[in-house]
């Protein structure tokens, strides 16, 4: 029934993830009402956006420039590089404004039942980078899923192989805010079992 | 922190009505690591849109050629129209598969509130196209909301004076399937005043 234009553009939309049929159908209607600069803007900007943005050479990261301006700032700290599995959890990372270091982005988990392995994540090139005694500490702030568990397990590996002194995860635990009745079992447990001392 | 071609994407997608900040910038992601074909594919689709979607000068609804399928169907009856009040609606009315005359699309509702008038609701065009006894009868499918009542009531005074014999109003009452217990009391009044008689 949707014109063929529209309905197009409505399967395009709906092959993103979270977007389904009627929700694309609904963007498609609602992008037909929109002003013309808008979709002139809109329809450039998707195209031009893997042109424009490329993975920093040095961590990975997503930067117009190559090295990006958190490997170049020179207000961050060169010995401390925390790993992430991707973009929103650097930027998770980023927002707590409790890191001041460097970033390596490994786009991926290893995860044998979907072919990622050390090379997909770029496992030597990260080794490299912090090996050599350049290094102090590398934060291994992977998610606490069994594939971040086995990634993190395998980089401690080879990163403790290279010489590097201290390797750390951040810590799981219940979260800020939350009221404990809605705490699944698995964090309250690393809540236990991670307790510390209250000071007097 | 995201790349200024990824931010601005984001900003674009985040005008979308239903489509939040933290949405935003996960679909804007999500393209960046989408197939060229894709992106060139969903650019063009938006950018090309208005171009060839318009407004059937009869029906007002959406077509790329004009008057649309809708309004040239042999197999349609036409002296039955379904006025609807946008797009969305006149598909919902159209895949119930129970009606088979030819629509008019408001788009939009008689509002004083939005500065929405007959005008912007093109009342004379329907009136014109409704009148000289060419419509047995015109079906109002507006929304049950007090602009969808108001707009049904200004309508169906215009018709009247038009010498349109019909005027009817979709059914309001308790919908398909639903747990009675999670109707709404105003569908419930509906439902309960409009009851009708048992066959034996």
């Amino acid at each position: 029934l949707l014109p063929p234009a529209l309905d197009e553009l409505a399967r395009l939309l709906g092959r993103l993830r979270g977007v389904g049929q009627k929700t694309a159908q609904r963007l498609a209607l609602q992008l037909l009402d929109s002003p013309d600069e808008y979709l002139t803007s809109l329809g450039a900007s998707i195209v031009g956006l893997r042109v424009r943005v490329r993975r920093c050479s040095q961590c990975r990261g997503l930067t117009e420039q190559d090295p990006c301006l958190l490997c170049t700032d020179p207000r961050r700290r060169d010995d401390v590089l925390c790993v992430v599995a991707d973009i929103p959890d650097q930027y998770a990372v980023e927002a707590s404004a409790a890191f001041d270091g460097r970033y390596f982005v490994l786009h991926g988990l290893i995860s044998p039942l979907d072919d990622t392995g050390p090379d997909e994540i770029d496992a030597d090139r990260l080794v490299e980078r912090a090996g050599g005694g350049r290094t102090a500490e590398v934060i291994l702030a992977l998610p606490p899923s069994p594939e971040g568990e086995a990634t993190g397990h395998y980089l401690a590996g080879r990163l403790h192989e290279a010489g590097v002194a201290r390797i750390t995860r951040i810590a799981c635990g219940v979260p800020h805010g939350v009221e404990l009745g809605f705490v699944d079992r698995v964090s309250m447990a690393h809540a236990l079992s991670r307790r510390h001392e209250v000071d007097k």
